[in-house]
């Protein structure tokens, strides 16, 4: 399936100068919501991965799906203040500041193995954040895969020599 | 299934006297997950809704999951300034202030059949809103499905006569 033609070019969002790539036109059709869950999880095998970890907010779209489909848990990461229990913290820089994300102590076991996934990869700062976290509780990342890639900002090298997969690539 | 033995009660989140229902280890487990998303469908046919809206941001958690059963799209409502198309907005009143949400004008045709779904009932503000942006779009609401209904909130009454289903209740 060409999912490419599935992403829709925003000129100018969130600011001007950026051309934003729209997942939506994507997950509103049936056929390629599911073909790209599948397609996202081709080379995995069912039962492989103990947990899928997805970031919010569009990381939540995917990530159960993948997980429903690996037979795994879905464990969500997120933004300070969000996740009710115990959690771990991770703060890493954007261009002009700092953002945090936060990860339920008992959301992964030492051992898990875990799939990452997140709608967009750009400069990598939430998946290294993530990749952190994940590791710190003592689990094996097996792969990070994304829907879009945006390569011009290298954000594949920020988390090397992990496994990375996208379906679309810029 | 026992749901609700995977719904964690977390004193005082997100303040003092609030006792919250933490999803997380229902999320995690994958029985649970996939269970759960099985049973939130179980009284609607494979082909009869077109698309299943979900709200920012824990509806995006299962909206995607029931959206891949059902056979249809699935379309995200968010917060003001997320989505990067045309939107229509809808503003609706919390204990002390006002929130927004918003939907992509091309998410939903006219006469398409939709289920709308979120984590939680509660007041029924958010829920009542979604309606409103689904309608005003010209479509059929079908069923709000929710995986926890607060029900000593009364939500279920502000968005009458819509049907409501919802897997655990307190």
């Amino acid at each position: 399936m060409d999912f490419k033609s599935y992403i829709r070019d925003v000129p100018d969002f969130p600011k001007q100068g950026i051309l934003f790539k729209d997942i939506t036109p994507l997950l509103q059709d049936y056929k390629a919501l599911t073909s790209a869950a599948d397609a996202l999880i081709e080379n995995l095998k069912k039962g492989s991965i103990d947990k899928v970890v997805g970031m919010e907010s569009r990381g939540f779209i995917f990530g159960p799906m993948l997980a429903d489909r690996l037979e795994a848990g879905f464990v969500p990461v997120r933004k300070p203040g969000k996740l009710p229990y115990k959690t771990l913290r991770e703060t890493y820089d954007l261009e002009y500041a700092k953002d945090t994300l936060e990860i339920h102590v008992d959301g992964i076991s030492k051992g898990d193995r875990v799939l990452i996934h997140d709608d967009v990869l750009a400069t990598g700062g939430t998946a290294l954040a993530t990749t952190k976290l994940v590791e710190k509780l003592g689990a094996i990342i097996v792969q990070c895969n994304f829907l879009v890639e945006l390569s011009f900002l290298n954000g594949r090298e920020k988390i090397k020599p992990l496994e990375v997969k996208s379906l679309i690539t810029y």
